[in-house]
């Protein structure tokens, strides 16, 4: 089977994408703005529309093979039933139906698959704004995160990871007439390299970005040979289900087997992911999630001896020494911590600030008025009724809520308190503003572990000094997916990027208008250090893609 | 620092290396042919004068600092004790000292470190007449393996590593201006990159390949921008602690810290090496030996999350199903097995023939006189004083020579006794023939098990599919670093190559003439496919070098 029109119709996209991934340039494949003059007039009204048509019914349009039963219990953070229900799948059908698929997948060149991915992706694309609402009523997000977390942002670090395998996998020619001189006489050999996959993946979803996640982990298994499964966070099946019915219809379209790509469905009481972590034809693990949920199958993979990508939590932290415009830098730390309500993982908690306060040009401005200005844009975004509730989004999870609560009653200041907030249209949402309070370095026991959502501390310290050390000491124990630092001196930056980075984690400086340390830019920058205890791996650098494959080679006496 | 020069001195080396990595073409920076009119009329001389100066005294030319006592109890196999003693350090003392050097190689960059890499490989090839006496004397090699394998051979796969290393580490473009148009506005960041390394490597090294399968693990190591220490076997100390000598020297020519490669030294009884991987300040592990061990260093770098790249064992095999000529093919197998005494990780072992015979062109070949035709080629080469004892080589290990013993009182069919060998010059020499039965398919217990030595096995089987199903069972079970397999049919072959690949090792078909399955050539031929269980790596794919740093990013907005 080959597949050389398609092959020609991705062509340019691939060389870009190959391309952007190896300079790090800006580049992105789908525009960003849930925009009519782009994606068509009527895309958002169409989108719209079907999603409550999916409402309270089954869920169709997938092709996989073998469900014994049915699950749903998704419920909209914003208040309301999804009342979708699910197919749900035995983890021995969907190895069986991996491993039949998996024959067909094997045999493909990587320029196939990198050409039939593609296509996969441009169909799916189709729906960015279905998926933006099916997004948006299951984790909790604003519409506008929704549409580019679940759609352009996670479509193009899908095709970044495709262009990584792409790369690698094609690193070698993988045929060569190789001629050993040998004095008076010379031997000549027929070779082969075979790009050989390690077999079927299983990648684990989370409940807060059921694509942007499992996308990077489910492409750099395909592109590298390997069908793959979705096991989608039992609570936000929608929007993935939704990618994995367009791609099986996509894949039996090219008349290939739809269970190249399935999805896996369970129920909260009735888990069905260490079944398939477990099973002997799973081969590869993905998993983006809580840090316990996360050790048991960092434990299962190595007990197994199955390559593990893993991203579970860390506690990210933020520096502020010195500023050109303070008012600049808290907008900006402020719309961090307040954007879906500190659910990214990549979201600051901790924010140490010198208690002799921070310099802005020649000017001291004292710790007190740093934290009271820090204080007042956050209220202000929480007063503002066209502003707040859009950023805050909803919480995804009843969890976060209760550690709203216990963090108000840590031994701390208060700076202050999470309030509920009004989602124009949804009066039962789930939503808070930002919980503050300040936190002294003695209490590492509060500030050193991690606090998922709207939950920040602010620490203040002796100096620029101890701030750095204890952010070292933090990425080395607790792990970080990003940390911000602010200073205008040169020395200072330079000793913090030695320290961060050695320490394993990436460092944002002075980051100010509209560009957030939470973001991280496909084919830019890398996401997940693998460095650090918040995450073994990084979307998307050779070892994301290296570790799925081996080169096998053939030798032939001519 | 910088190397300027000396990155361009050996800048045409690493782009030819570079080239042929990827293109796998044959390749040899440095010649294999132990020759005077290559390496000097008077090298051989001087290094066999060397080698006899070594003896009996204790080995000087390290720099290491904090030894705290001395080891040394090599014995040549060919016969006499070589009496030198060494240095020895203890786990924590290694670990600061790599700790120590490890700050100073991570700030060089990744061409500072390759040309540094390329001068340590150049200078100490000034030895590689002493490293072959040193090899032969502590293997048991024959001369001219010893030169070769220990000289040429492993330098090129020290010099396949750094070209691997230096192009994955630079894959990336190391800074970026990155602009991210918005609209009607856009934002700049400047954005930099680095190769992290992971930290200290630790390379234990085993008894047959002293310098061949430690320099990988070494150089990749170093390539990456991590120290490494060199873990000696503890008979067969003397190849690697020359090379390490002369890299500690040239270390502290170019003004860099001479730890920034160790050795590392014990005794049989009292093993160092289970602290050293232990160690926390280790980051990495490489390995090779035998399963039993590195099962434990594997648990050990599964239980601390370290990267670990091992060699082990496996069982390899031979299918002879037709042939074009076949005293050309059993001249070939019979080379391969008496090479070394079967002591050659790649060696054969089983040798699967139908019982109706094997086919030549028209004829068909009764089963009885392909084994009895094998066995005189055997014989031959044992009863020729010019040919046998050098390509036998002595028994490392006395453990081999019980092996063969215990092979001896088989309930099989002893197609052909082990006899001993005289060694010209060495009446002690610890070296005999090979040994050759016929076991019957029903003996999976006897065969499905690594006999390592000059121990063959023949296996007499109803048809080529039963072969290649044993064949693919066999790789997936016990693991193999070489398959071989003789057929003239165009579908068995096919059949064969998939099956085996896929099982997850190499297949080298119709080898004859002056190639031998044993052989693997660096930059060409990827030696340990890392996807059976003899092994988890290759010599040297991506993820030899790419799970050895991890890339970590700055953004600065400007």
């Amino acid at each position: 089977m080959e597949f050389q029109q398609l092959i020609e119709k991705h062509a340019a996209t691939l060389t870009e994408a190959i391309e952007a991934n190896a300079t790090r340039t800006f580049y992105a494949h789908w525009p960003e703005p849930p925009s009519g003059k782009i994606y068509g007039e009527t895309a958002n009204d169409d989108g719209l529309a079907q999603f409550k048509n999916r409402l309270n019914k089954p869920f169709d349009g997938l092709l996989q093979q073998g469900s014994d039963g049915t699950v749903g219990e998704e419920q909209s953070p914003y208040g309301f039933p999804l009342g979708i229900t699910y197919p749900t799948w035995s983890a021995d059908t969907l190895a069986a139906n991996a491993n039949q698929a998996q024959k067909q997948w094997s045999r493909l060149s990587p320029a196939d698959r990198a050409a039939v991915c593609i296509e996969l992706l441009e169909r799916a694309a189709a729906h960015f704004f279905e998926i933006g609402y099916a997004t948006m009523h299951t984790t909790g997000q604003g519409f506008v995160m929704a549409f580019q977390a679940s759609g352009p942002h996670a479509f193009d670090r899908a095709l970044e990871a495709v262009a990584m395998g792409y790369a690698a996998t094609t690193y070698f020619d993988y045929s060569q007439t190789w001629t050993k001189p040998m004095g008076k006489i010379s031997v000549t050999l027929e070779k082969r390299f075979h790009a050989v996959p390690k077999g079927p993946n299983c990648t684990i979803g989370c409940s807060t970005f059921p694509i942007w996640n499992s996308f990077p982990g489910m492409f750099a298994s395909l592109i590298t040979g390997n069908v793959t499964i979705a096991k989608a966070h039992p609570q936000v099946i929608y929007p993935i289900a939704l990618c994995v019915a367009s791609f099986q219809q996509t894949l039996q379209d090219l008349g290939l087997d739809p269970h190249i790509i399935q999805l896996a469905t369970d129920t909260i009481t009735q888990p069905i992911t260490f079944d398939i972590a477990k099973h002997p034809a799973i081969k590869l693990l993905d998993f983006t999630g809580s840090p316990s949920v996360g050790a048991e199958i960092e434990a299962i993979a190595r007990t197994d001896g199955k390559p593990v990508f893993t991203e579970k939590a860390g506690v990210n932290t933020v520096i502020i020494d010195s500023v050109e415009n303070l008012d600049a830098v808290l907008d900006n730390i402020a719309f961090s911590i307040a954007l879906y309500s500190g659910q990214m993982c990549t979201a600051p908690q901790n924010i140490f600030i010198a208690k002799e306060g921070v310099r802005q040009g020649e000017e001291i401005i004292p710790y007190e008025q740093v934290v009271q200005r820090f204080v007042e844009k956050i209220d202000a975004m929480a007063n503002n009724e066209k502003m707040g509730p859009g950023t805050f989004g909803a919480i995804q999870s009843e969890a976060t809520v209760r550690r709203l609560q216990r963090a108000a009653e840590l031994e701390c200041t208060i700076l202050r308190n999470a309030e509920p907030c009004k989602q124009p249209g949804f009066d039962n949402a789930r939503s808070y503003s930002p919980f503050i309070a300040e936190v002294p370095m003695v209490r590492p026991d509060i500030y050193e572990s991690e606090w998922f959502g709207p939950i920040t501390f602010i620490i203040p310290v002796q100096s620029f000094e101890q701030a750095l050390e204890q952010v070292y000491k933090s990425v080395k124990i607790n792990g970080a997916l990003t940390t911000a630092v602010y200073t205008t001196d040169e020395g200072r930056m330079a000793a913090a990027e030695e320290s961060i980075i050695m320490a394993g984690a990436p460092v944002a400086f002075n980051f100010t208008g509209p560009i957030w340390v939470n973001q991280s830019a496909a084919f830019s920058d890398f996401h997940g250090a693998g460095a650090n205890p918040a995450g073994n791996c990084s979307f998307a650098d050779l070892s994301f893609v290296t570790n799925r494959f081996n080169v096998i080679g053939t030798r032939i006496k001519l």
